[in-house]
């Protein structure tokens, strides 16, 4: 099975179960809104490049731990996208959750994604509980507070923000849980993946400013400008464009070397390389060229 | 150490480590805002009682579940009092959580109570791994979709609304899951448990229609008559005040009588009682006397 098979039809079963005929049918299909079709899906293909280049196993427990930081990202998104927030219309090309079926069911929508998550692992590590206790604790910390992306966009309703603790835990976190889970899913060490997540984390949240600063609405799915209309802090404000693509192209090259010596190196390496070129807005792409 | 002890100072300690140095200050006083103080903590006392009544242990696996299943409850106050549900400017007897830090915090504060009570299970399963599947399952099922908490205030933004499955989502799935969850953290089987919680929680949502049709504000510290406002469905609309209150008496009969054959029993009787004099709303005692 490829690896968009392995995600898409765990996160499917997930969704699923979800749609049971007692359902309250408006949230159920809020759910399915907000996680098909997906994005790139980049945590959850980091979370199986990692299982694979740690030797990978046949529990499950990779993909449901993939899926499940897959859900706690759209959860997120659908937060995110709420009026109190960035009040945003589209997401992913089409109307966002709340614009679609309304607040009260968006932030429902969140909570009941969140929940899922968790579920997804804990149906999966009923096979192999003993690495269930990590990995949980992998992921609430990519997500909630101190340092998780919850905690990163609660940055934004303080005063004075450290910029660096801001994207550190509003997109670093979940990429450091996902390289962590992927080894502890498969039983290795977690502790050499977190340099790897941090780089890529940190490398997407550059691509986002970028994105956010540079190109049009059309082009990404989800309304653009919004850094600077809501003030927040953001790296193409503060190094400007060329200083961000270069600090983009530096970070792409240091999530690289941060891959530890493994036998499926090569092929991570491949990837987080592929990612990297969709990382480069199109827009500076073209004025580049 | 006495119950309300135990269960306190499980909630301080998973609230204090949301307040490391590094994390955004606002949400992190939120979230204490949110736990502390608390009302009656009703449902961690029945996690608590059941295990008891199951032979108890001393693995801190139950207060753990005990205090997430709280933490959950939280969180679904926090985000039920939101300004696009019930829009309540009190809770608890002072302002509520998006009253005191605005909506955005209380969406964030919501969220991190939700991946916080999945912490405190995860840190406190390592201890008995074997046991974390079937707690997180039934956690899950008691607050996530199709029938959880979240599902039971969905119903709110459907046209057509089954009242018992709105009431048993809303109310009664959280005091099953507790009930269960008592069980099964110190090792024994949960399902002679789930009819005791069923019935528990129906006692809780018949009170709680009661509350909210012949309080006063003040006398339940959140706003009052929002059934009827809101045109919820509620079992006084549907029953009237004596036929609720009577309901309510038999609901609590009923849970007694549920209780399985244990060692504790008795003890789990008298909490049951002693909780229902507790339910009845003193206005309609008043009225009644």
């Amino acid at each position: 099975m490829t690896v968009a098979l392995r995600i898409e039809s765990t996160l499917e079963a997930a969704v699923a179960l979800a749609e049971a005929q007692n359902a309250p049918p408006r949230l159920a299909a809020a759910l399915r809104h907000a996680v098909f079709p997906g994005g790139a899906r980049v945590r959850p293909r980091l979370c199986l490049a990692v299982a694979e280049a740690c030797g990978g196993g046949d529990t499950g427990l990779v993909e449901a731990v993939a899926a499940a930081i897959e859900l706690l990202h759209c959860a997120s998104l659908v937060h995110d996208d709420l009026p109190c927030f960035d009040d945003a219309a589209t997401r992913r090309g089409k109307p966002s959750v709340h614009a679609a079926f309304g607040a009260p069911l968006a932030v429902l929508a969140g909570d009941a994604l969140i929940v899922m998550a968790f579920d997804v692992l804990a149906r999966a590590g009923a096979a192999a509980p003993a690495r269930l206790p990590a990995l949980l604790t992998i992921v609430t910390r990519g997500v909630g507070m101190p340092g998780g992306i919850v905690a990163g966009q609660a940055w934004e309703s303080e005063r004075s923000v450290p910029v660096e603790s801001y994207h550190r835990a509003k997109t670093g976190a979940l990429f450091v849980a996902a390289a962590m889970c992927g080894a502890v899913a498969v039983g290795a060490d977690p502790t050499p993946w977190r340099e790897l997540g941090e780089k890529l984390g940190a490398a997407y949240q550059v691509a986002d400013d970028l994105l956010d600063a540079v190109s049009a609405e059309a082009d990404c799915g989800k309304p653009t400008g919004r850094d600077a209309a809501l003030q927040r802090p953001s790296l193409v404000a503060q190094l400007g464009l060329k200083g961000a693509h270069a600090r983009l192209e530096g970070l792409v090259g240091e999530a690289v070397a941060a891959i530890p010596p493994c036998d499926g190196a090569r092929s991570l390496r491949d990837l987080v390389q592929i990612q990297a070129t969709r990382l480069a807005p199109k827009q500076l792409a073209r004025s580049a060229a």
